[in-house]
Formats: C-alpha cells, structure tokens, sequence
C-alpha cells in the first residue's frame, strides 16, 4: 500500500503514541500499542512499562476482552515500533500476535535493532501489515534512547537534589538532606529501574551513600556501583566494606563519561553525583535523562550542583526541555520534581 | 452566640477561604465572600482580584441571582475577613451589605486595620452578624501580609529569573533573555499589580531595562522607580533619561531594605534585581511572596542569582513554602513559574 492511503491510521497512530508515553523509559524505548475492532471502536491498549516488564503488543493483547478474542482475525494492532522477533526477558511479540490471531498489524516505525524483521515474519504467516506507517514517531518518542543504542552505550539517567539557589551542599559541605523524605523515596523508585550506579569520590566520602535500592515492601537491594576518581575510600565507608566484601563496587580513576559507562557493563545508568561527575556529563551531552529535585530553600553559600560545568553564553546554553513523554513538574513534599531531556 | 454554636459555619468558611485562594495578594489581603440561601445551597461568590478591584462581598453580592436579590433577608453572606466600613477606591461593604438587604453575615477574623468596626455597625442596622467566627483563617490566608501591615512597610514581592544552575546573567555578565517571551509576559502581568518597583544598579547598568508595565491591548505605563546603590547611571541609560524628564525616579545609595521601601512610598512593591538586592532582602526576611521563573538550561559559569546571601546551614536553611493559596508549579513556555512565600 502507497503512503496516501496510509492517512488513515494517523488517529490510531497518535493513540498508540499517547499509550507509550504512558511508559517508563529507561534501557528500553517508549512503545504503545492499541488494539481496534472494525469501525474504529478502541477495544484494548499497553505500553511498555520498562526492563523485565511485557512488551507493549503483549500488554495490549492481555487486555482484550473475551468476546473479541474470539474475533481475533476482525482486529487492527496499532504500535508505535515493529514487533520484535526475539527478545530478551520476555517472549517475542510476533509469536504473541500470530498466537492471538490478529487479522491486521499497523506499525509506525521499523525496529533499528538486529531483531528487526518481525513485521516480514507476520506477514509471511498471512496478517496484513501495513510497515512504518509513521517513522517520525520514533524519533518523537525515543531520540536519546536510539542514540544512545546506536552510539552503543548505556542510557544515562542523571539525578540532582539541589536547593533554589542550585546547591547540593552548604558551605560546611553539608548535603543530607537538602529534599524530603519523598524525594528521597521517588529517586529509590528511579534506582529501581537501573542496571548500575555512577557516583564520584567526592559523594562518597561526604555522605557515606549505601547506594541500594530501598523500596516500601521489598527487601533492600544492591547495584552495581562504578565509583569515578581516584581518592582512596576509607574502609569504614559502606562502599569500600561491600567492595571488600565482594561486591560489585567498580574503580575507575578519572571521570571520563565514557570510561565510566564502559565500566558499567549495564544497559542503563543512574549517575548519582556529584557536581564534577554531572558536569562531565552534561558538557559531553552524555545526559539522556534528568530528575531534578528542588528543595524550596536558600543554602546561600555551598556546593553547586553543576559548578564544574563549561561556561557557555547566554544566547546558547546547556538547553534542556520538559520530558517530551509529557511528564509535567510534580510536587514530592515540600520538594518540586521535574524531570527533563536535553533538548535536540 | 457562644462558639458551641458557631461549628456550623465550618463548610461555610471554608467555601469562603476556598474564594479567598483565587484571589490576587499584593497591598490587600486575600479576602473570599460566598452567599448562602436556607438549606445551605450556595447562591454566590466572590473574591477580591488585587488593588483597585471590588471587594470580596461586593463581588459575590453582584453575583446574585435576581430571584434571591428579593429575597436577601433569607441570605447568609459568609466572609473571611470582617466588612469593611471605609475604603479607599471602592465603596465600603458595610453599605453594600446593607443596600442589598443581607439578612445575616457571619466572618472569620476581625478586620485588623484602623478602619475596623463594620461588624457592630451592620449589627446597629438591623443584621445578624456572627464575628470572628475562625479567628486563625486570616493567618492562614494572610499572615505574610499581616506582618507587612503591622511593620508599617509595603507587602514585597520578589521577581526572578534564573537558569536550572541558579545564574542570572552568563559568564560575560549578559542576562537578556534567560527566560522565555512568555515567562516576561507574566511577570509585566505581576507588575501591573504593584505601586512601585525597586532595582540594583547592578542590574540598571547591565540590562538597560525600561521597568515600564507593558500588557497585551494596554497603552504602556511608567511605575516609580526606587534605584539601589550609588553607582551614577550614564545619561543614556532609560531610567536616567526618564529622571532627566521629571520621572518618578528615586536614588538610595545603598541596598538597605527599609530604607527602600521607605522611599517607595507605596503599598506594595516589586523587586526586580539583582543578586545583591534580592540577597538583602531575603536575608533581612523582607521579601513576602517570590515569582521564580526557570529555565530549562546551564549557563555553567556566570553571576548567581542569589550570590549575595548568607551563608546557611544545610539543617537551617532559608527555608521557603509553595504558596498557601495553593498555586501549583505552572509552564510558561519553555519555562517554570513556581509562587513562593517564606516559611512561617
């Protein structure tokens, strides 16, 4: 089928889109899927909800009512991305889509992966694909993920609690705790989704940071940490003792961005600080992602959040933007998140 | 009537002081109004919008449906803050309250200014009147406001503009334009609302800026100027050249707080810049409510917003508040509002 016949879908297609935004994004992209019966009717929609959680076609097969199972081969799946035909922790979706007899498979853009090829495998088992009926879509949804993929390393998602005034720290280098205890609960959630931590020398021997992952109703968990700088840790720190203990608790002497996600070894980074580690970050556009909690309050003097930064002019800065997946600022507490991507 | 008896206006006052929160604070207190019919069913509301605007009752009183201006003997007009008998721009609610014919009003807190005693004088003419039915409401609403009253100074509200890294200006000391077109709307929208502006000579010298009120549809319109520091200001620079004119243009040679406000001469006053002028207010605990604006950006290296602070420790810092009348954080294009008040 030519594109012009393809105008269409464009309103299934900006539905799977708001599904996906509807995701988490992380070592995975954003994806969307939505399930239409004959006549337009919306009769099931998923995303994609992160690393070791089911793909969005799955999601959105899972939620088919009974009725229209039965009337599989009646039905148009609508994603944002091709299917895929293998995938790690979760079954491939092309198997779930011809198990469930869909008729019809629209997606909007191919799959940049080596898995690619699942909407050729569907339609060699007789559905009717209709292929990258808008490719633009992934660039919207996913650009620093796919560059990230393509540059082949991790996706780095960087956390920073500061004050208005852009402090982690007062002038005693005092920085526990600049945020509330619901910041600190929202950032254990963001841990949660990483395959490892980036921390600087400087944060480890000011705050002593665990480092784990503490959620409300599970046990406390271990990451593996990359520690950036060459300073010796004091065996008393938590960091040396699991390190001494066997824990993987990575050294790497300097803070070159990309050393340090090597090290990593993970799909997905969360730099924890502080200043000097950001800033290398930020200047080497090596940021996918930011959570940037603010602390209502004046230190007046301290540590500045990003104070190793490059200068750049006024007329071209560092820019970054709300998180096009939407995410509007939020308050946590007294404590105001927003959470931001670098702008293209 | 004894306290025991006055439990049954709660959910009347509080409808009133939800009126109040969409009101405009500045030189008048935040002050809401609703009318109630027997039975409880709500008839009316208002709010006072800022200087210059009617008040809360008179607001809710035009509000009336035309079937109970008939009938106002049977209403209950419920205010937060005690009818005024005098009042300058606008007429006084006393004889609002009595020319439309209100049978009771019940109010939360005492009206503070020397021109009290509307209460007792509706209750002269004939009306049901329940004082200080919640005393603390007016804390709540208006305790920053209160204080300013009692000092006998002008209500001070801050205005500042700042990147992600808190600068005001880059490492080559420009600063125009941080924020977005949007973001400088809003803040001539806070403008329009004060009677006076105060500014550094710091930020005179750098940014040349007009400090005129410029509104969409609106002839532009001069504000008096009191100029901070005694840095001379060339004769080329706008506010000098209004000076040379004849303009409300006034010379402090210092950044002292009170001696600023003293010469505003007004009731209510913006401060618009720079770093050492905003740091000596804050520090002196003279700013009452703060528009921040952040942009999503590093500037790395530049002039700090708030640079001249104080040093504070990280357990005691200036420690400041969403503002009790509840504005969330909001877009202003690219960038971010967010209204504060200090900490109680």
């Amino acid at each position: 089928m030519n594109l012009a016949t393809q105008a269409p879908w464009a309103g299934a297609l900006a539905e799977a889109e708001a599904q996906a935004l509807r995701g988490t994004r992380g070592a995975n992209p954003l994806v969307g899927a939505v399930v239409f019966a004959p006549g337009s009717e919306l009769v099931a929609a998923g995303c994609h909800r992160g690393a070791g959680h089911p793909h969005a076609e799955v999601e959105a097969l899972a939620a088919l009512p009974p009725h229209w199972r039965a009337r599989a081969a009646d039905l148009t799946l609508v994603v944002t991305l091709e299917p895929c035909r293998l995938s790690g922790r979760t079954g491939p979706c092309v198997r779930a889509v011809l198990d469930a007899g869909i008729g019809r498979v629209v997606y909007a853009a191919p799959d940049p992966t080596p898995h690619a090829g699942g909407g050729r495998e569907l339609a060699a088992a007789g559905v009717e694909v209709h292929a990258d009926a808008d490719p633009a879509s992934a660039g919207r949804l996913n650009a620093r993920w796919e560059l990230a993929r393509v540059a082949g390393r991790p996706f780095v998602t960087a956390h920073l609690a500061q004050s208005l005034d852009a402090k982690v720290a007062d002038a005693q280098g005092r920085g526990r705790w600049i945020t509330s205890p619901q910041a600190r609960e929202h950032s254990h959630a963001v841990r949660a989704r990483v395959g490892a931590i980036v921390v600087g020398t400087g944060t480890v021997l000011a705050d002593d940071p665990a480092l784990t992952v503490r959620l409300p109703g599970e046990p406390e968990r271990e990451l593996p940490v990359i520690v950036a700088g060459a300073s010796p840790l004091p065996s008393t720190h938590r960091l040396a003792a699991r390190a001494a203990a066997g824990g993987a608790v990575v050294r790497v002497p300097d803070h070159d961005p990309l050393s340090l996600l090597t090290a990593s070894g993970a799909d997905h980074v969360l730099l924890e600080g502080g200043p000097t580690l950001l800033s290398a970050f930020i200047d080497a556009d090596l940021g996918d992602e930011l959570y940037l909690y603010v602390a209502p309050v004046f230190l007046g003097q301290g540590a500045d959040a990003t104070g190793a930064l490059a200068a750049r002019p006024v007329h071209d800065p560092v820019r970054w933007i709300p998180d096009p997946a939407g995410h509007e600022p939020q308050r946590l507490g007294p404590d105001l998140l927003l959470h931001l991507s670098p702008a293209a």
